[in-house]
């Protein structure tokens, strides 16, 4: 089994050889030149992603949502109880949240995976600890911990347990791709999670808290200051035990800092997805802390990234900016779950097709245009 | 057979109670308020549409576009010779153009329509003049005419042929839907037809040249420069002959002295989804000088419209602007065929499908946020 440790090893350079012989080949097709827009340099990572042009549309993507609880939530950074998690999980199980409308419409399958529901999900048995085996389900329970510590008195978690989440995720990523997945798709459920993700955008590029911080689901301005003190305090203590240059401390450690369970599943994800050298498109604000930590484990893994939806958090922008991602749709959605990114995927597979599937101008007769 | 001069008494508004109902029952779905951001409005505009919540998610679209030349490439406004449009057609039908690809990832058809195409299509037949009876196919002959007139020194079309090129578009319209077409994509295929498009837009807003002038397909700032003055020009000769304040003019009148055929054809196609009380995605500038006539034609059709992709035109922006549109997505296309639109379409049917399969607070049993 492959652990995330061997990550940095394990994750090839996406092939830049591809990406221009697929620039090559958009000049070909019976457009005029860069008429497809931003969906051009998509496909042509895509084939960069996948070493060949035309780079294969992805066919069998699943979306995966992590959901994991947060001890911080004691603290008041969100109007939401914490059993809302837990009820959520069983919303996604009976099929009626955002992002199972959604993955029907775009024709995705939607993975739950329990890394960390802190309160009993309505409906089910007790947690289990480690992902079990067999075929990959909807639901996998993984639960590494019944929700984090309050990361403004205490770490989240201890080493071991960001380790076998991050362990988590990227074991559901090589399970998945193992039975025909050639496309993720990050989701979260986790109440409070925008709090420990503007933590962990915050220390891994050391940017002002009040910079990165957002409203989440909706959050008052004196509610909004609190969020941010709470921040804070969690950088201060983790500076304690980290040394002050949080973005030079080991990335695994600032997640242990800092939480949360399915952000670092998340990371693993990521990690999973670029060893299995197939893309993962990223939802919002919390997905890209995820991807920051994988990014700061194994960089090569930056090339296998696709932002889906840009996310109305503030730490969303700086991230991506980080990571030299610009999103594909910005419809103003900020509910997590995977629900912007499943909505990019057509987009991806439009990317990727139009590149196996277009003629091009000598292919069609059809006489190609002189500058003006 | 339905004319589009009865349009604006066969027209009805939209059903605003639907939308208030559809915007009660998005505060009840099992998100927070408001966190599906754009689909929300969108979701209670299918509403108004279908006059029932939830709006049935389209699952028959069909993208129609319509071919056509135009006399003012004379005059040098686009790199691409007129012979292209013919090509591109016999593209379109061979399944190797854009469109086509994305048609086919996002599930619509795709319907071709000759309502003016100059050159002989490679592979068919002569032309023939008006739409046949008999089921819509993949392709209608319906030329009115081979290209319009060159607008800088003489009227776009007829009186009579601006009609018929109308009617083409409200008959295909009100033919797909009775074949059981539930949704509409605007497509356009015409070299040269940025030109006669930002007249439209100058002449039925009263807005400068330069303002609403792109570079289509790309040409050089001096070409653009020529552009700007071939539109001038026409301006100047159309208000000779329909009086000085041309956006209190006609709209068929305008049409018929700035053209094209395929615009007209748009207005027409916008027109009968209207009466027909079924969604029409606008793609890009051309469909946008369409939708400016038909609105012109007939007010209420306005509630009927959905952008789909913001052109990089800048006559789109100020077009949608005067209808209050705000594009899906902003993907950098300058393609035309309806690709902007089409890719929009998963969109559209996510805003419906969430109305009607997601479930409540109350039914899934989630505690529901409260304000801090």
């Amino acid at each position: 089994m492959v652990r995330w440790s061997e990550a940095e090893s394990r994750v090839r350079p996406v092939d830049g050889g591809a990406a221009i012989a697929a620039d090559e080949r958009q000049a070909v097709l019976t457009k005029p030149a860069g008429a497809l827009g931003r969906l051009e340099a998509l496909g042509s990572q895509l084939a960069a992603i996948a070493r060949t042009v035309p780079p294969p549309a992805p066919q069998d993507a699943a979306v995966v949502v992590f959901a994991g609880d947060h001890g911080v939530l004691v603290e008041g950074v969100s109007p939401w109880p914490a059993e809302v998690t837990a009820q959520m999980v069983a919303n996604f199980l009976a099929g009626g949240a955002a992002i199972n409308v959604i993955a029907g419409v775009v024709g995705a399958r939607v993975v739950v995976v329990d890394v960390g529901v802190a309160t009993p999900i309505p409906g089910m048995g007790p947690a289990s600890d480690g992902a079990p085996e067999g075929p990959v389900g909807q639901f996998l329970s993984a639960n590494v911990r019944p929700g984090t510590g309050n990361l403004a008195v205490e770490a989240a978690m201890t080493a071991d347990e960001t380790s076998r989440a991050i362990d988590v995720g990227l074991s559901v990523a090589l399970r998945l791709v193992a039975e025909g997945v050639d496309c993720l798709v990050t989701g979260d459920m986790g109440i409070g999670n925008t709090t420990p993700s503007a933590a962990l955008i915050a220390a891994l590029l050391d940017r002002p808290v009040d910079e990165v911080t957002g409203r989440g689901t909706g959050i008052s301005d004196l509610a909004w200051a609190s969020k941010v003190g709470v921040i804070e305090r969690a950088l201060a203590r983790a500076r304690l035990n980290l040394g002050a240059g949080l973005s030079q401390a080991k990335p695994e450690a600032v997640l242990a800092e800092l939480g949360g369970l399915e952000i670092a599943a998340i990371a693993g994800l990521v990690l999973g997805a670029a060893i299995a050298e197939i893309p993962v498109i990223l939802d919002g604000v919390i997905a890209l802390a995820g991807a920051l930590a994988a990014v700061a484990i194994a960089p090569e893994s930056k090339g296998y990234l696709v932002a889906g939806h840009r996310s109305t958090e503030p730490g969303a922008s700086v991230a991506m900016a980080h990571l030299g991602l610009d999103p594909l749709l910005d419809l103003g959605l900020r509910l997590g779950e995977g629900t912007g990114a499943c909505l990019a995927l057509p987009l991806v597979r439009t990317a990727a097709s139009v590149l196996g599937e277009m003629a091009t101008f000598d292919d069609a007769g059809v006489a190609s245009g002189s500058a003006t």
